[in-house]
């Protein structure tokens, strides 16, 4: 246990202080503050020393000066047990700091603000991050509150153990500390790599905030959390239950898709991480029921999400059926009334949600793999018509909706859409074979085509050999998109014109994994 | 460009600073050092001033506190440009500092070779890092060197400017600087959180070391690096092609599955971040040759993975198929030049490689999901026997086998075996059904059971019908493990007893997504 003789006191952000002057008088705790703090502490009807009359040095520089001295270092970080740092002390007539409590300059706040470089640079802090380091390394003697959220603990700490702090709260503190300064300069490091446009610099700092902690991971066995790459939380759940980890994971495939479709037609439905049902016809009803008709029983638990608001009509549908997780962009509120009668459904409000990042990492065994993320728009003029049977604009249309849909299924990922909607999803097989032959059956299993009209195809890289794109058209593919790139593009092009169908090469692959 | 006058040089590790003092010296300018740098530059035959000396303010707390000084960084702070901080600097009398070299106390290093606690704290660096930070924050004026890999470039700049350093210049180098400092406390608040057995701080800092930048990502539009969540690299490249994003995926995916295979006697292929044959048959030939006849057409440009030293009989097998890597623990010297004739052919050895963390990270639109990895071990005793027949030691022996590769499969997963090898894996399915349907055909089309002989399935989670556990016996299956926990567990319990095949129920799931 040690007792609070002195704190130190300096704060960028001067609010929320008054409970804990009030508890440090209680325990006859000197304070040192810095120049604005000083003014603000004694405007509350409170006591302290200005650091600048304590170290007889005063503040400098527009105030970038005022706590890196020795007397204030040394104050904090000598060591209590050790005869040569007391004799050391007594010689410099330096005394101990025990309690130090600091936040930082704004940095991220002011960098959401401002475009002003100067501003942003004058908005580091060099002080703060110091007198927390030096009384987080010596939190064996010294206790250090980096941020308000912790006021409250120190204020219990004190009223429990009358002025003092116990090693643990301490420890913990300390904890705090550091994910505070590395957590600062982190986003400082990744100001300058955008300044200097260094995507992928030698040493890589990601940090992020919780969002909440999971029940448990993927597995029960696993724990988990989730964070998010901004100070905000990144999902607006408005009813159900708590979200799980694979309803995170299911709910971010679905925002990606939903969020790339052209805006307010889009219905997804998600399972297992891959789309099993995607349309964007006009009208809201019809939109919905085609993207569950092209897979049912896949649908079933799954999450289902819409890029336009949601109706009470669409919403008598969607109870029909049993999801894990509804996401409109808003909610009428008689929809809204209809779905929340299903107490544990999951539902998300995703207006106002907007994509953060555009890095992609994935991580194992300690190799974290980064990269760019996967941000083609839909529409992408980026192809070139190959096959003697030219597509028609509304081929073509059905063809980019196929191929843009083939973006978010894992590879080798086969989509056959009819009608602006799939019909037959082939997803994450080691044969690209493989994947026409499920995406095939599903059409045939779901009745999709029963009428036998032209049906269209995507692939999300190129055909190797002419199997897969053969057993498509068997099936009654009459239009195929798919990237270029193989030694054999020329036998595609050649069996696509045998087989009187029309064939589009694009540039850009779609792998995901 | 700012003319360098006066550098400080504090540097815990001293070696390779003769060149930067034979530079500056070149360019007189004058050094200001602290304790054992000081000593160094003189042990070297230069010139400098101690920071004590300088400052009038001797080094105390066993060298705790040495540049925490106002006239070092009001030196390194002050706005060059501002009359009220030059007449500030007039006035007590301190003069500007133009370059800082810096390197900190090796945290890291201690923390991988000590178990101190007191030693490992002791290595916490306050002074670097806030000489680094101020600097840094001033770079418009200063130029700052934060590790040795940089010496060389300033040593560059100075010569090609003469003496002077560019903004450009000093503007990477706060880029370097932040980056470092960030990533050290990234280091120290890690150590805390370990200390603390906190998983999942309500901010989480990753910090990782490049390995090397890839040509691009999953796809040629996406831009991508490797980074190690260690300060090493962790993979060993022996010969062949740059690796791509997607095989450093892949392999990881292997590796992940090898190295929890029981010793010496697994391989592995993998296509697109799957497996397509696992074996671990005693004979490594024989285990190659299982593995690959799982599904030869997928194996085509997979990833092999043996965790075992390869001899020269099994590299004459491998080099007839096409592998775009090969990884073992070790290879003969006969084997490695057979394999070499292919040039191209990525080589790995694995012997050394441990897998470094127990979290796994995934992002997407700013949501960072973290768990901890889904870790159980091969041959755990996790399940108990439902059926009313009972499997044989032998039978067990195979589920088990099944049980585990089905960890490794993207989800729905489900893998039959027969002899201790994959016969038939069906991944990445919406629907359970449709992976059981995959993994049977796959054992029909590469007739991996001509014999009809008693098979083996695993699937990674519940079956939530019959229907699926039906197609498998249907095709031959005999016994099947599976996670309990649906509401129809009774129901598949019956169905095993009427079909008399065996069931065992295992308490983990193994989803993986």
């Amino acid at each position: 246990m040690i007792k609070v003789k002195t704190a130190l006191i300096s704060v960028s952000d001067k609010t929320d202080i008054l409970n804990i002057l009030k508890c440090l008088k209680k325990f006859n705790v000197k304070i040192l503050s810095s120049g604005g703090t000083f003014k603000k502490i004694k405007k509350l009807g409170f006591k302290s020393t200005e650091i600048s009359n304590y170290t007889n040095s005063p503040e400098i520089l527009s105030g970038r000066v005022k706590t890196l001295n020795p007397k204030i270092h040394g104050g904090i970080l000598y060591d209590r047990n050790l005869n040569l740092h007391k004799r050391e002390m007594n010689k410099f007539n330096y005394s101990g700091i025990d309690l130090v409590i600091v936040n930082f300059y704004p940095f991220e706040k002011v960098l959401e603000s401002s475009n002003s470089e100067k501003k942003i640079i004058e908005n580091i802090d060099i002080g703060g991050p110091t007198l927390v380091r030096s009384s987080a390394k010596n939190y064996k003697y010294v206790a250090v509150v980096s941020s308000q959220k912790e006021y409250k603990e120190l204020e219990n700490e004190l009223l429990k153990y009358k002025g003092h702090t116990s090693e643990e709260f301490r420890k913990k503190m300390a904890h705090e500390a550091f994910i505070n300064t590395a957590y600062y300069d982190s986003k400082v490091s990744n100001y300058f790599s955008k300044l200097l446009n260094y995507k992928f610099p030698n040493k890589k700092i990601i940090s992020a905030t919780r969002v909440e902690n999971l029940r448990y991971g993927e597995n029960p066995h696993q724990e988990a959390a989730i964070y998010s790459l901004k100070d905000k939380k990144f999902i607006n759940q408005i009813h159900g239950r708590k979200l799980s980890y694979n309803n995170y994971n299911d709910l971010i495939s679905a925002l990606s898709i939903s969020k790339t479709l052209p805006k307010n037609i889009g219905t997804v439905i998600i399972k297992h991480a891959n789309p099993c049902g995607v349309s964007i016809k006009e009208k809201d009803l019809e939109s919905y029921k085609n993207a569950l008709k092209c897979d049912p029983i896949s649908a079933f638990g799954g999450v289902v999400s819409f890029n336009f608001k949601l109706k009470k009509n669409l919403a008598i549908e969607i109870i029909k059926n049993f999801y894990e997780i509804v996401i409109a962009d808003g909610f009428e509120k008689s929809a809204l009334q209809m779905l929340k009668k299903k107490k544990n459904l999951r539902i998300i409000d995703s207006s106002n949600f907007v994509p953060q990042n555009t890095e992609v990492f994935n991580s194992n065994l300690g190799g974290l793999l980064i990269q760019t993320s996967d941000d083609v728009p839909f529409l992408s003029k980026d192809f070139r018509i190959v096959s003697k049977l030219k597509p028609s604009k509304k081929d073509l249309k059905e063809l980019l909706f196929a191929f843009h849909v083939c973006k978010f299924v894992k590879s080798n990922a086969i989509v056959i859409c009819k009608d602006l909607s799939t019909i037959g999803i082939g997803s994450g097989q080691t044969s690209r074979l493989d994947s026409c032959e499920i995406a095939v059956n599903k059409v045939h299993k779901f009745k999709n085509n029963q009428n036998n009209e032209s049906t269209y195809a995507a692939s999300d890289a190129f055909f190797p050999f002419t199997d897969g794109i053969e057993k498509l058209v068997v099936s009654g593919v009459t239009s195929v998109i798919q990237p270029s790139g193989s030694i054999r593009d020329r036998e595609i092009i050649k069996f696509a014109n045998k087989s009187r169908i029309s064939l589009i090469f694009s540039k850009t692959r779609h792998f995901k994994h």
